[in-house]
């Protein structure tokens, strides 16, 4: 290999270059956190590379990137700090666009988990970067994190690997609809419940901190628990996808005429409730979707009681409902969840159910 | 033409047969009253021939053929009496299944529309009819009478060609799942009022009846306004596909806020309330599934908030919502109705959910 | 039925219409030899009736409607003068396109088959009827003739009611490349031999005769036999879809090796070769394209040599080659034929290729 | 990052493995010279990393992995010698089925290009690989290479970014039809000249060489040069690709009526011909496809002529042409190649031809 002499270092200082997703901006490395997050850049030069520092205890991250909005590379980063090539042997003066995404999910079962930015290494210039058409603000548990949309069938393993943001259905509607995106997400976890009945494992309590869902002094140092600034990224919508977890817990305790068990529901909607009401203090002016259904339409019923209450005690009208289609045998993916062809159809009914609303 | 001189005729009573959607079976001739609607035989033999009436005063009848499962015609009824060849020049031994149906929805606004059966004539003898796995009742408006269904995006006309159920929703369901299926719709009326607020063109109206919706001598000598027996045949599933035309009421009187009129939302919402219990009342064990969506999700959240509420009244939960994908640019059909694509695409998803529910 | 006073009855002498197919354009009634030719016009009006003759001995013909552009119906028609309705009740001002068209091949085996067209009734007036962008000239076999797009997948009967071209994939590349098209094809013939072996099956024997398949006295004065003006409609392609009939012949006789017999390969290849220069002889300009396989490749290396012979022969370089999928058992209809289904993919390959060559 | 320390080093000599694509088996490390060539191994335990050697002087090779039969990463690989981790954190006992290929075609234009796979590490123990149905032998050009497969439509830089094994009609072709498979192929280069008239840029001149279109020192060590011992892997099919470059020195040369030059074109036909004895000797047993079209079709007469002359001078008759449908603006990918979308359906046609043909 020859070595490229001609490149030249910089750091996020000295670079052009558009985050992705619920950061802390003000960081240098520049932390992503969530899947879906990540740093564009647009630049000429034969040559690009990209400088991070990756940690984790378990779980590793896996990062993808996309040139030109073509999506070229997927791997798993080993930790350590190090460069990768984003693309070399380009025309010099040609104007590229290059975005370098977080795959996985903020990692709340590995604190050590983290990806770093430090900057960028070219012999090219760098542009502006333009906004997208529109925002979108998406919540979401498992599905959203992109579970289920790598590895084959029979893969029970719950690692990295399977998850993604580069087949998943936030994404695909954001592309469709011309929107950046932010995407919270993590799996396991509900509205009220995680999956497992532990109470903790709730998105509203963190949905106010640029990632709330982590622990440990490295993510405090890098920014994860400050207050999220709404008013800097305001959504053209917020899309909930919630409730699957909280489902398998309502589930779990039926009454003996199959029914849930009544308090447990009234919790359950209440947090539904106070959660649309958290929202909108956040963001005053953003349609508000709950979108649900991709594993199952336990909770329709309950999801639209809580969100008719929510209506009518705020006289909010911008919320609606939205069922998105359950993955099938033929739809499903790894570990019995939505694989791609599902998050495919569920992301072209949310497009055309948004493009009407936007 | 050379004339089969071998053709025998049968009347009613003499033939074997299976009836498809409510009629009053005691007729002779058998009256169609509405689309998907007919009658089915097994037979061997050459040529076969049906023996029909037919009348009107603006709304002619259409009617289509499927031989061995697969439509093979579809046509405009003149009025008269006349036989209508079904198929001929066959192999004399193989055995055919033929199903007769009617493409036009029960026709409200013209008392004398009429499509009548006498009898069938042919060379060959026949065989018993066999029952699908399942039975479907499907109740709706315009879209289960599958209007814009058939003819150019840009038709206007209110005509009977347009209508069918031949690219339906309700039958493509009925096919994917071995069902037989009975439809009862009508063009715009409502589950509380038509499309222009006319509370009379409701449905659940003349749900106990036959084919309530009509009017005229004729038609009750027919047997239209005879109660309907529903013990004779037990839905495994009744599908309620209203709404759309009482959401062009509500929105004909919005708030300053844009929201509905409270009083008149409750006044649908009870209509829902109440048409679930008259449902239940009549199929003590049938899931009933709301499925609705084709022409806009405006009133989801009405509609589940009177699914909530008559099921907290009445305890009973075997009552489900479901939304089904709306129409897009892609998908309309004439009259800006859902086109054949948008009716196998909700087909895909009430299919899916019913296989489950099943 | 209340009866419309006001239609008044155009012969063909009064009315304004454009004749699709081959046909003696100066008969009165004007003869629908071929599957797919047809009479169009475009009208104001209510109502349409149309005024047609019919006889067969055996094969009864099949005919279709299209109301501006879009199928509405399909039907067997049983001998005798009679009017079918083509419309009623739609608004008086507005324009209609209606197409009338035959569904069943020119009936060699059936003498008295006919179909003719005396005129309309109607209550408005008829328009100047447009043509489309391009001309275009199918030839083939029983795939031509649509054999197969109707009809359930085990139908084994050799009767109208499976064949038709509003199904068929000449006319979808037709309307894909917005062209009028005249079909000519015949179930069982090919360019040497039908596929029993009988040597008078051949088309070219009959291409230069408006429909010179057909026999008897009947069709004579119908003007069948008379030369076909080919000046009078010059295409912008030629697509012969023939060879499916003589690869069964010589498949019969196969050497001991599997190869075919060279005595009949070399004829078959003499038969291509100079349906080519016969083509060429009645159209000047046209480009030529051979396209095959729907039915299976076995010929495609005999056809593409006697192409080459020919190309080599004439200096005429406006002749190609395509392939064509074959059907497969999820693409196969009725008959073992190619369905609906095996159509569209063959119309699309077709279409892009003819697209580049236009 | 917690290292394991459990895992333990295997070199190739201590692992069990089964090899994909032309190499020098014989040689460890091992090299992986073609695209889709790679390496399998059957392992359980928690965690798999390669070790690779890698250099390049300009054009880097990319390589993607499989889990059980499902891509999970494609990246760029960097010069060095370093060990890449196949999967972590999975269950111990489960069997896991790990293939890593190699993404970029054999390099021409780069003598110091190799990709070498030295040994495994890992804490699980390796299970015999087992074979597919089938063996398919694929040979072409840029279009075998999978150029255009990744990247944006715009793109135009030659880079090894942009061709692949993973979204590539051979090996969907492979994977529908249960088989093992291996690529000769090389952008720009025919069966006769490369694209720009080299005549040296032919395939069938090393074609009996493992890997005889690369040059140098290196090459040489590694084996490349060595001739290939075709009685090792004999294929059910050999499909060639090839013509598309021929093609474009062909249409640089016309006469002045648009004919291809005679003594260019039998010079064409010559080695076509020439190939496929070439071919048939080192395969006596295996049915030779000549697959073609999708860049265009222009040399389908040329190429079916010079297949017709083989068989005649042979009286070899397992050999057909195949046409594969050409790429549309809908279907082309970056550098105006056919796209993903294109090899789908190429791979469809040729996987349904060869199911016959099998």
């Amino acid at each position: 290999m020859t070595n490229n002499n001609h490149l030249k270092f910089y750091s996020l200082q000295d670079a052009v270059y558009k985050i992705h997703g619920r950061t802390d901006e003000e960081q240098c490395p520049l932390p992503l956190f969530w899947n879906g997050s990540g740093i564009e850049v647009t630049v000429t030069g034969t040559e690009l590379w990209i400088d991070i520092e990756v940690d984790y205890e378990v779980f590793e991250p896996w990062a993808g990137c996309a040139l030109n909005g073509s999506i070229v590379s997927r791997q798993m980063l080993l930790s350590g700090r190090y460069e990768l090539c984003l693309f070399r042997g380009m025309n010099e003066h040609s104007v590229k666009n290059i975005r370098f995404f977080r795959e996985l999910q903020a990692m709340s079962e590995d604190n050590k988990n983290c990806l770093l930015i430090h900057g960028f290494r070219t012999n090219g210039a760098f542009l502006p970067v333009s906004d997208k058409k529109y925002k979108l603000e998406f919540i979401g548990d498992s599905i959203t994190s992109g579970e289920g949309t790598y590895g084959a069938k029979e893969e029970e393993d719950w690692i990295p690997m399977f998850m993604s943001s580069s087949k998943n259905y936030a994404v695909m509607v954001s592309d469709a609809l011309n929107a950046d995106y932010r995407l919270i997400s993590q799996g396991g976890w509900g509205v009220c419940w995680g999956w497992d009945g532990n109470p903790d494992h709730n998105i509203p309590s963190c949905y106010e901190q640029i990632c709330g869902l982590l622990k440990g002094e490295t993510n405090e140092k890098l920014g994860a628990f400050k207050p999220y600034p709404f008013h800097t990224w305001e959504p053209d919508a917020v899309i909930v996808n919630l409730g699957t977890n909280d489902a398998s817990v309502l589930s779990g305790h039926l009454n003996s005429d199959g029914s849930y068990h009544t308090e447990e529901l009234m919790q359950f909607e209440k947090a539904v409730t106070d959660f649309l009401a958290l929202i909108r203090k956040n963001n005053p002016a953003s349609p508000i979707v709950w979108a649900y259904g991709m594993l199952g339409y336990d909770l329709t019923l309950s999801l639209t009681n809580a969100i008719n209450t929510y209506r009518k005690l705020s006289g909010d009208h911008k919320v609606s409902f939205l069922q998105l289609p359950a993955a099938t045998t033929q739809t499903v993916g790894s570990r019995n969840h939505p694989g791609a062809l599902s998050h495919e159809r569920a992301a072209l009914i949310l497009t055309e159910y948004l493009r009407l609303l936007l």
